[in-house]
């Protein structure tokens, strides 16, 4: 059993980060807080249909407003 | 192979949210949109340490400080 396999992560994930405005896209967004092994702050998006994981910037404005989108939904 | 082994959930996550206010326990948030299968918006917390996923309430002032203050983090 690696340390991978039960979902420890030793490193950074994100090696670049998109940087076109895919927000429409986006199915799923983690956020993960810097850790020892990581020291930056890292966002990783799930895109529909895909699944495809993409890096997200956490400094640029239009990740900064799909975030606080998401956190503005009202139940319906 | 299941559709859920294949990360498709088909249903809401969370039955029931945290009151509490765990923000300082908290290593990774995942922001998950509505979808066909879950018509709100759920927001799924893992905790240092144990790695227990916790669900917090997308609406709760102490939940929308701590995604704030995730986005706000610079670079060191």
């Amino acid at each position: 059993i690696s340390l991978r396999s039960l979902g420890v992560e030793q490193h950074c994930r994100c090696i670049q980060t998109e940087s076109k405005p895919i927000g429409r896209h986006i199915e799923k967004v983690e956020l993960i807080l810097p850790t020892s092994h990581c020291e930056e702050t890292e966002i990783i998006a799930t895109l529909k249909k895909t699944g495809e994981e993409v890096c997200l910037n956490p400094e640029a404005p239009w990740v900064k407003k799909v975030i606080n989108k998401i956190m503005s939904n009202r139940r319906r």
